[in-house]
């Protein structure tokens, strides 16, 4: 896929999935006052990564729909939530948040801690919108990678797990920015295939052991693919990390405790980090469907 | 029932609650570090109330199953979540909580911060687990009456609200410390009554609008029993704040900014009480089935 469609295609998903984001919004009941407070934590946004992943993950399989886009949403707005805690004094103590003064700077501790558990909430009650006939499959891996199996597991263990190798880091990093990255990719995967509740369940379990389970797709065919969106999930999400590391320290801002670079030099970190893209893309060779977008993704984190 | 009859009653129930939380802790996959965390802020607990509510509408309608239990434990795990933010410097800034240090005095803002997301997350993982032939009714109002139709909601009134009157401060009792308690009634009811998604978010939005609406259950009985759990839900809901604020005026506490006392003299509070407890207490007069635990437990709130 050429540079041109690519930003094309992804500026069309940036699109639909702002107009969700706000539409979501707008329907929640808090005051006017209050929603503006989310609205500021959610717009202009960053790249959409997350729901991109998900919603092209989706369509690799099969065409995604308005539920798909509200699913991935939820994505969207539970990563949002954990920017607001995540930039509190208490955890990383940042003052900026994309160019603009971080939740907390802008609206007081109180509000920002109040927004991040609204965000939290939301997400919850975007995603559970069963169809009549269907339960929702991938709930079980949206609360799980969020919380015991990813997200904040990654960040207690950020804050008070004493990394002390690079291979700790990049563990940290697999739970704490990996997970979203790999629920993003799954859900898609799990949308669209009309994954139940019990299979993403024992998904979970087997992302959690390190496994892959014949029993969770009996179709030869489909547990491939699951092995895939799931290595290219793990790949990526490392991938991404360490690009922000690696980038934050060429531009010479100040990097934090846990980067890449306190605990390597830059050539290898630059290894490490397309080492990781190489692995998320020797994945898609194998994916049956179109993956030519992903593919084009993963060229915009190489550092040369 | 005799005060003897309903102290074992409740303490069957307590037992119960108790068993299942410890089995939901050790059953995520934290740290046992952070999982120690969370036994600290969810043991010994208060009364279960919130849960001990929920069991006990369901059997009014119909007994208890094991997922019901799950439900009931996942609304305490949501208050204890609610706890820990709330005693936050940030919010209220308390440093004891149930005569132990709160969550943030004894492992630090952050490690509170993770403690109370972590539980807000647990509490959705507990309560979706569907059973193969239904939805998960009371999803819907799970999600919003913890959000923006109640308990976020009424912190954030709470905190910014300047509230003025009287009425604006049993306004705010409803959302922030009726709704959860509202929720636990109508969950047990809407699990006891098999009701759905659709049905269960039509409650919510009546719930809202403060109107009742005979599409909900289109039996003219259990339309009656919702419009009573719901009754039942927002007088002992508010008498239970009053109760509270009453209370820690009587035992020479420093009250809080919003406690009815800073809004009324000490009889006014008290008539105020029992009078909210007493409309409780009529519907249960009209309710279709054994309440006389319930009945019992209001009296436990009486302040002559």
């Amino acid at each position: 896929m050429k540079t041109e469609e690519f930003n094309k295609y992804l500026e069309e998903y940036k699109v639909q999935i702002d107009a969700k984001l706000r539409e979501i919004v707008s329907g929640t009941n808090y005051s006017e006052q209050f929603r503006k407070v989310l609205e500021y934590a959610l717009f202009p946004g960053g790249k959409r990564l997350r729901p991109v992943l998900c919603l092209e993950w989706h369509n690799v399989f099969a065409p995604a729909d308005e539920y798909a886009l509200s699913f991935a949403c939820g994505i969207e707005i539970l990563h949002s939530y954990s920017l607001i805690h995540d930039d509190m004094p208490c955890m990383d103590n940042d003052d900026i948040r994309r160019g603009k003064p971080s939740v907390h700077k802008k609206f007081g501790e109180g509000v920002a801690l109040l927004a991040g558990d609204a965000l939290l909430d939301l997400a919850y009650k975007v995603l559970y919108a069963p169809t009549p006939d269907s339960e929702v499959g991938p709930f079980y891996l949206y609360s799980a990678m969020c919380g015991d199996e990813g997200l904040i597991k990654g960040q207690y263990a950020d804050l008070y797990g004493n990394i002390e190798t690079r291979d700790g880091l990049t563990e940290m990093y697999k739970l704490k920015t990996g997970a979203l990255i790999t629920l993003s990719c799954i859900c898609g995967y799990a949308l669209g295939n009309n994954l139940n509740y019990k299979t993403c369940k024992k998904i979970t379990e087997c992302l959690r052991d390190n496994i892959t389970d014949s029993e969770i797709v009996p179709d030869d065919r489909r547990l491939l693919d699951y092995v895939m969106v799931t290595g290219f999930g793990d790949s990526f999400g490392t991938a991404f990390q360490l690009y922000d590391d690696i980038t934050e320290y060429i531009d010479g801002e100040t990097i934090g405790k846990t980067n890449i670079m306190n605990y390597t030099d830059l050539d290898t970190a630059k290894r490490m980090l397309n080492s990781k893209l190489n692995d998320a893309a020797n994945t898609l060779d194998i994916v049956n469907g179109d993956t030519a977008f992903l593919r084009e993704l993963l060229n915009k984190f190489v550092i040369v």
